[in-house]
Formats: structure tokens, C-alpha cells, sequence
């Protein structure tokens, strides 16, 4: 094992990060939308190190950049290791880059030490999964879980442009789709390592932790309509003011969620109408996202929300209504994974830190045909989706070593 | 009296607010600017209807329209009657016009029962109170009370027009300003008629009232600042959640302004930034708009808040900051005036309700040189500023009818 962790290095990922971040736009931070100039960049760079790590390097039909290790037995189920090549708008350098760069740094090592797995071993670049451009999520792995829709290929950019005309730009074929779809008995697994995204194991003190599961998340507008009326002339008690409403609700939605750790709850969309500082706003329009890895309390913090926004309306003369824009149930990590994580973060004097994942990752889609598992890496102050995102070299060092260890021993190997 | 009473006709007052209702731009409800062919074409009305009722009409230095009817003493004092003509957007058909259309039936009755009043009166027909077309107030009166000042005449409207420009293009001579402003030993007082813009008559269930005074305004702008972050990886009790701080400080504005019933406060403004569901808020800014006719009040009203919000925005790690925007002082009208007023009302068999103008009008301006005094009409629902605004033509009778006797009962008269 120590061995094979020498054959780790951090400064060659860090360099490969900060070569990636040179694959953007224009401005602040990096932007890298998927089917352009920059993600074609990011991707001549990444095959490149795979080759250079004994990797076997394709494209599947959705784009998609596949290298693939062998293992012992070529016919034994691949162990899949991956995240994605594109960012939000002004994003920072890590978010599923680092996945990436850590999975293809492992097979580099496992190459260098002269480790044979049983399993052979992919490690997937996915092409899309933020959808920032076109306002798809996880376009590249729901096409290799097989969940990929016809009509998905047909979401547009802010040009107009939909995902099959991109598509078609950067050569792949989007007719042939369904063949980037992989049979799940074929497969042993997924690995996704990330970076966390939020303060936790900064709080925690630790280099890394497990993820026990990607939480479900449901997203509402609300509506709360009062009375606008003159700011100097309508006495306080006679008002029906639509944003005092909504400030109470928003106090419930802080006090009901902190009753229960397992649980976010975030009014992140509030617009006051007509919006003047001499006029009682008649209108407050939000947004209520809530998530949680057991769905069960998710859906009951939503209802003894929902509850509680109806009573303080009624309370105050005003009307509120909700409306549904997504619910997507939990998803758990499975046990095993979880298991092999776990016992190598224990080996490595860690303690076992089981996080919740509240943001969506490629895991999630993958999920649908095979075990995943997920290992997160801190990042400072859990800032993230902003060009000052950052994990040290020291915490993307011990995540990486995780991650292999894990691998080693999810793909019995010898040496 | 009562032979005087019958010569005021609701008919015709009416008649005249809907004549003047089609002064004003296309589209919905009214819009009449200042200085433009709508406002022209609502001078040559109310100056047809002003010698009909046998006034000597004239237009000051900034385009006020003055109706004077002589007294038996041309020296002695006058009594104006005003309001304004211009509108806000998509306005109703009753803000200032109804006071300017009251004056002048004021007059006609007077001229039509043969009466002789000691004190001439004017009445005055003002160009710009809103300040909808160059964000100025009170231009007309200003320019009466000699308050006005050479950079007023430099505002521009959206196209860049000066209110000088503006003012030449309708004839007036803007060089002249000056010579709009009256001499205080000249002037008897003032009186305005106004919808009262507010609830509270129509909650009392009377049709108008006596105005003690034009409540003082404060207005500052707030921004509290938080951490931006990911609605689904940070804890809620991690979090520095602009927006739920600033719900907190919404809900102190309401709770102190309820304590005190002389004082209204209000957040009418508020954006939330970043502003996506999925991301917890990391800057709010607002606005907040304290009134009161009692400027102590108003002032330790303030001091309550800001420090509430201190306060506020400590414990939850967040950073607030306020910047005052406006600060006017509270224009109380005359005892004189208001005992006047009161006396007519209660003869008439009405309470002498006493209320507060959260709103400013023209005489607040005009109190600079003369002593004021003001009469609410009940407006349905407080509704103003809005094309929904309506006042019965039983209340405008009624309002009239204590206008005139007001007007009777300040200069001394005779039949």
C-alpha cells in the first residue's frame, strides 16, 4: 500500500487542475459549458493523461470521455470511477474536475506500482452534468445509466441551439445515444470523489469523509398576495402587507428546519411587488427548496411547512399558494461502498464521517443501474460554484489515497 | 347656508373629473405629466371653468394656473385653495384634481348665492406635485413659497429634458421662477381638499376629516450581508443567511411600528442576491420608510430599529449597513385652520376626526409662508395612485360643502 501511495502525486493533479482552469471563457473564474471550444480543450488534455496513465481512451456517443485500465480478467464487471468536465458560470477550479484528475492519478499509480486488479477499471470525464447551458442535469451519466430521453436531446441553449445540434458540433452522433447507454452486468460499480461543497468537514476538522447518500430534494414557488397601498397613509394595523407575511414564513421555514438536522430548508428566490420604498408590497413570489436523505422527513417538514405558511396567511388576511416545480426522491449510497470507504478512512486514523450529499451529483443517475459510492474532499469555508473555491494539496492528497485504497479493495488485486 | 349648499352640484364636479381623465396619455387609467399637451389641455379646462365661475384667471412664472376672486377688500389678505394637476403613472382620476375641481365649485357657489366674502380668494391649480416627470416634489408650490432653487429647474427627465426646457416649450419663462413666489404678508392661508389615500376614513365610516398635519418622513436604504452558499451542503445552523436575517428585521419594523400607533414604517423595497432557489442568500438590500407627525416619535422609532437590526444581524454573524436617503421634518396645519375646519364638521354632525398625512401634498410646501389648513375625503378602500382609485360623489359633496364653509367661516363675509 505505501508503495503504491508514493506513486501518488499531488503536485501533478494540482498542475492538471490549474491546466483545466485555462479551458474557459473569458472573465471571472472558469466557464466551461459542455459541446464547446473550451470543453474540447479539457477534453484533448484529459485523454492525454489517461493515455499516460495505460489507459485505453474513447468517446461514447454522447461525448463522454472513457479511459479504460485492465485489469486480470477483461470479462470481470468494470469498476467505473468518474465526475464531469463542465462548470457553472464563474465557477471555481475543483468542482468535478478534481473526481477526474484523482480517478485517472489512481490508475496512474496502480500502473506505476505494478498492481494488477482483478477488475478492469473506466474512469469517465462525463460531458455535462451542471446543465448550465442548456438547463438538462446530468445529461452525460443518465446516457450511461440508460435514462437519457429522447426529448432531452432537444433543450436548448440561450441561442437556441439545442444539445443534438451541439452535439452534432463537437462530432459526436446524437441519434446513436442509447449506445452510450452500459449494461448494468457488466458493472461492478461507481466511485465518484468530490469536492464537498459545503462547511462540514471544515467544522469536523477532517481531510475527508463518506457520503451515506445524495438527498432528495423537492422545489416549490410560493405566492403571497396582500393589499399594496401607500406607505404613509395605511396605519400598520390595517395593513395587509405581503412581505411582513413573507418574512414570517420565512422565519418558520429557518425555525421548522433547524428542529431536525437531517434536513435544509432555503427561501434562495424572493421578489417583492411592486417593489417601491414608498408602496406596502402587495406581492411577494419566492422559491422553497427542501431536502433531506430520508424522504420521509422531507415530506413532512414540506407538509408542516406548507401548514404554516397557510396559517400565518390566514392569520393575516392574505392568500399564499404553492406550486410544485421538482421532487426527486433520495438517493442512499450503497452499503458495501460505504463499508470499503469507511474501513480506509479508518485505517488512516480517520473517523469514518458519514455525510449527506445535498447537492445532486452523477452518482445519483448512475445509481439507477449500478452501487455507488462517494467520497468527499474539504474545501475551504464550503465555498463552491465561485472562483474561490479551494481544497488544499495535503486534503486532495489523503482524498485521492482513499479513493485508491478503496478501489484496491472493491477490485481484489495482487501485486 | 343652506341656499349656498345648493349651489354646489356633485353633477358638474364629477362631470369636470371625468372631463379631465381624458387629459392623459393612452393606456391604462391616467397619466398626465407636467409640461406636456396633456397638462396643457387640462389648464385650458380648468381655466374655462374657473371664469365660469367668475375668477380672473392667470398663469404664474412656472405655469401654476391662478383663479382670483375679489372679496369686498382687494387689499385685504387672500385665501388660496389648491391642489394639483399633474398625475403619477397609471394613476386614478381623483388625486389632486378633486381638490382643484372643489376649489373652484367653492367659488361658483359663492359667486352663484350672491355671497360677498372680506378676503378675495385664488384658487390655484399647481403643475407639478408628484415630481413623476423629473423626480422633483412640490415643484408648483414651491415656487410659490419661494422655496424653490435654480438646480430644480436642472432635473431632467428620462429623455433628458430639464424642467427648464420642459417649462419654455408650455410658454412659461422658467428665468422668471422667482417672481411665482408670494409675499406671506399678502396671504390669509391655505386650504387644500385631498382624497385621503388611506383606509381610515372608510374604517370610521365617515366621509371625510380634519387634517392635524403632513407626518415627517425618514427613508434609508439597508444591505445585510451574509455567505453565500449551497441550499443543499450547508447546514442550516451553519448558515449566514442574508435573507432569514432580513426576514427577522422585517418582522421588528412591524412589531415596533404596531406599539405606537402615531408611527407607520415600512419595507417596500427588497432584492435578494444572489437570487436562485438553490442558493442560500448572501446579500439583501431594502429600503425603509419611517413616518410620523410627531418627529420625536419618529426619530426614537428609528433609533429602536437601526439598533433592532444591530442587534439582529450580530447574532446571527451578519453585517448590515444603513444609509439615510431622505429626512423631512413634520408640517403640522394651523390650530386656527383645523379648529375652523372641525367646528363645520361638527355642525354638520361629524366626528372631528383628527388625521395624520403619511403622504406629502402641496401644502406642506406652502406652509413655509402661511398657515394651512386640510380636509380628507374618504377614497374606497384607501386606494390611491392606482386606476382603481374612486371617491362617491356623495363624500365629494360632503367635502365640498365643509371646504365651503370653511372657506365662509376664514373670510369674514357677508350676503
Amino acid at each position: 500500500m505505501e508503495a503504491l501511495q508514493k506513486c501518488i502525486h499531488a503536485e501533478r493533479m494540482i498542475g492538471r487542475i490549474e491546466a483545466l482552469a485555462q479551458c474557459s471563457q473569458p472573465g471571472r473564474g472558469v466557464t466551461r459549458l459542455s459541446f464547446t471550444e473550451q470543453s474540447e480543450q479539457a477534453i484533448l488534455l484529459v485523454a492525454g493523461w489517461m493515455e499516460e496513465a495505460g489507459m485505453k481512451v474513447r468517446r461514447d456517443a454522447v461525448n463522454n470521455l472513457i479511459g479504460r485500465y485492465e485489469g486480470m480478467d477483461p470479462d470481470a464487471p468494470v469498476l467505473l470511477i468518474g465526475s464531469h468536465l463542465d462548470s457553472v458560470a464563474e465557477a471555481g477550479k475543483y468542482d468535478g474536475i478534481l473526481g477526474v484528475i484523482a480517478g485517472i492519478e489512481v490508475v496512474h499509480a496502480i500502473k506505476e506500482s505494478g498492481t494488477i486488479t482483478k477488475n478492469p477499471i473506466e474512469v469517465i470525464a462525463f460531458c455535462d452534468e451542471e446543465g448550465t447551458r442548456f438547463h438538462t442535469t446530468f445529461l452525460g451519466s443518465r446516457a450511461i445509466a440508460g435514462t437519457l430521453r429522447e426529448p432531452d436531446l432537444e433543450a436548448q441553449d440561450h441561442e437556441g441551439i439545442t444539445v443534438a445540434q451541439a452535439m452534432r458540433a463537437v462530432g459526436s452522433d446524437p441519434e446513436q445515444y442509447r449506445r452510450a447507454a452500459r449494461d448494468p452486468q457488466t458493472i461492478l460499480g461507481y466511485l465518484e470523489l468530490h469536492i464537498e461543497q459545503g462547511p462540514v468537514l471544515e467544522e469536523m476538522g477532517q481531510s475527508c469523509g463518506v457520503v451515506a447518500g445524495i438527498a432528495g430534494q423537492s422545489r416549490y414557488e410560493f405566492r403571497v398576495e396582500g393589499q399594496a397601498g401607500h406607505a404613509g397613509t395605511v396605519p400598520v394595523r390595517f395593513r395587509r402587507d405581503a412581505l411582513a407575511g413573507a418574512a414570517e414564513m420565512i422565519q418558520a421555514v429557518e425555525r421548522i428546519a433547524l428542529k431536525n438536522e437531517s434536513v435544509v430548508a432555503t427561501v434562495g428566490k424572493l421578489a417583492v411587488l411592486p417593489g417601491a420604498s414608498n408602496v406596502i408590497p402587495g406581492v411577494v413570489e419566492g422559491t422553497l427548496d427542501v431536502r433531506s436523505l430520508q424522504d420521509d422527513v422531507k415530506q413532512s417538514t414540506l407538509l408542516e411547512l406548507i401548514e404554516e405558511f397557510r396559517q400565518i396567511a390566514q392569520r393575516r388576511s392574505l392568500a399564499c399558494h404553492f406550486r410544485r416545480v421538482m421532487d426527486s426522491p433520495a438517493v442512499a449510497c450503497s452499503e458495501p461502498f460505504v463499508l470499503a470507504i469507511e474501513t480506509v478512512m479508518e485505517e488512516r486514523g480517520m473517523k469514518p464521517l458519514r455525510l449527506v450529499s445535498g447537492a445532486g451529483h452523477d452518482a445519483m443517475a448512475v445509481a439507477a443501474i449500478t452501487d455507488i459510492g462517494m467520497i468527499f474532499v474539504r474545501c475551504r469555508e464550503g465555498v463552491s460554484h465561485h472562483p474561490d473555491e479551494y481544497a488544499s494539496p495535503e486534503d486532495i492528497m489523503e482524498g485521492t489515497t482513499v479513493l485508491m485504497n478503496a478501489v484496491l479493495r472493491l477490485t481484489t488485486y495482487s501485486r
